[in-house]
Parts: C-alpha cells; structure tokens; sequence
C-alpha cells in the first residue's frame, strides 16, 4: 500500500503545481481576486485546476477502492497513467484548449478502471 | 464495509454521468474551452456537475467516518438516500434551476447525518 | 486515530458553514441559479467557498496520509492549524480580497506540511 500512498501524494502534488502555475497566471494577467475570468490565458490555467479537482475526486477514492479490493500494484500504475495523463492534458491545455483531448482521455480512462475495477473488486468480495 | 464502499463507488459513477451530460452541453450548445458561460443550458449542466463535487467533498469522508464510529449499514443507507437525492437535484435543475430545491434538501439532510453522525461517533469513542 | 478524525469532521463543518454562507449571500444579494458572478459580495462568498473547497482535495488525503505514516498527533495539530487559517482566510477575503494573503498562507504551510510528510514518510516506510 506504501506505493499507492505515494501515488496519491504525488496526483496530489502535481494539482498543487496547477494550483502554483493558476495563482501564478492571476498575479501575471492581472485578474484581480474574486474575478475568475477577463483573460484568456489565466481562464486556461484556471479550467486546468478546476478539470483536475474534478477528476481528483473520482480518481482519490477510485484508486483506494481499486487498491482495496481489485490489486494494490495495479492500482499504483494506473495512478501513474493518470498523473502523466494530466500533464499531458496541462501542458497542451495552456498552449491551445483545443488540443487537450488526448490528455484528458488517458485520465478518464485511468479514472474509469480505477474506479470501474474498485466497484466490482467490492462486488466480488461480497458474493 | 463492502457495501459501503459499493455505494462510495456508485455515487462517483453518478457524478461521472454529470460530467459526461456537462460535457456533452459543451458541445451541443456552442461553449469552446474554457468558457464556463454564455448558455443557460450549458451553465445548468455545469452547476449540477459542479455542486455535486461541492456536496461529494463532505459526502466521501462524512460517508467513511460514519460507517467506521457510527454504523456500516446506517453509512451504506444514508449514502443510497444522497445518490437518490442528486439524482432528483439534477433532473430537476436541468429543467427549472427554481425547481432544485426538494433534491438538493435530501442530499443536504444525508451529508449532514454522515458527517455529524461520524463526528458524534468519533468523540464518544474517544470518551 | 479518533482525534483525526475528528479535526477531519471539523474542517468539513467549517466547509459547510461557508457552503451556507454562500448560499445566504446568493439569496440576499438576488444572483439567481446557475449564475456565479453578478455582485461583488456573493463572487466574494463563492470564491471562499470553492478555494476552501480546492485546498481540502489535498487536506483530506494529506491528513490522513501524515496520520498514517508520520504521526496521528502532529497530524490532527496541523489540521487544527488549517481550519484556524481558513477562518482567518474567510473572514479577511468576505472584507477585502486583497487581505486573504495570511490566512492562504497559512492553510497552504499546514497543507504543504500534511502532503510532504505523509509523503517522506510513506517513502521511508518503504525502504
């Protein structure tokens, strides 16, 4: 289980790094606090951290469940396919919003056998 | 706990569905990346999906903690009541924002049940 | 462990009450749903809402991971030092945006402490 502690601490501190690089754009273009929006590039840096805290969401239980009940190291790769996946998604997000397909897929995919595996691992385990 | 952890996992599968009918809005009605704004109907999709996370923050940990100091069955029990709750919070916001009120109360009433339940729970088994 | 816990179910409370906080000033302010924006008092309750909402995706976890793997004690002492500075952060940013510095700073020294602790220690655990 260490690994998949680790893994998570590592999905977690790459979404304090988006959080970094959205404060970062704020001070930058000049959109004062509580505005979210007026600039384009600040508005991409801060879809990256929403996207991402909403995927974390799914992605934190869906790893444990997946760790508990369907495999422990399996769960720490897929957890690492996620963390590339989105900076994959970052990287091509800031740079054009309509390229960030490609990213956003691999996270979904991770996302979905993590969280697909963990519910059906539960499942089993009950019959 | 399985049965916990089943209703944790079908509770994130019903956010996820909010996010694909969220996603779908985006495309359908016209809002490029990384717009939030500018049609009603895509604005409702994206708060339904939206406050789904704000609920699921307390719903995930609340859930937990109530079925480890307060009781598994009453945690798997409340949780079903919340996914139902969203269920008819969603189905009504995206027909009438007026309207979210009732779903939105259930939900509100489950996380509220979870969470001072476990914390209640917590506290007499530190007695 | 129950301790923990309990600092956990404290910090969702709080969330809450800026959940409720946040729903008063939409209310009282006359932003209808699905808006976010529109008056300056409410854009300030919901920013409050949704930071405290994006710092507590790496609480949770971090709390829990700090627990685990370096102290249950510390932990539920660096939680207490995030809920104090999300009252602080709440309270200077519903005044004026631009005094929310300390109280942000301080919930991100207590988040970044969880995270790389929970961090160090589940690697040291594993070597």
């Amino acid at each position: 289980m260490e690994f998949v502690a680790i893994v998570e601490a590592l999905a977690l501190l790459e979404y304090g790094v988006f959080i970094l690089i959205c404060g970062h754009a704020r001070g930058r273009h000049g959109v004062p606090a509580p505005a979210t929006t007026g600039n384009a590039a600040f508005e991409r840096a801060f879809r990256v951290q929403m996207n991402t805290l909403e995927q974390l969401v799914i992605f934190l239980p869906g790893l444990l469940l997946f760790a508990l009940y369907a495999s422990a190291p399996w769960a720490a790769a897929l957890g690492l396919v996620f963390i590339l996946g989105r900076a994959l998604y970052a990287r091509s997000y800031l740079t054009d919003p309509a390229r960030r397909g490609p990213g956003f897929g691999i996270t979904l995919l991770a996302n979905g056998a993590l969280l697909l595996g963990g519910l059906i691992g539960a499942i089993v385990e009950l019959l």
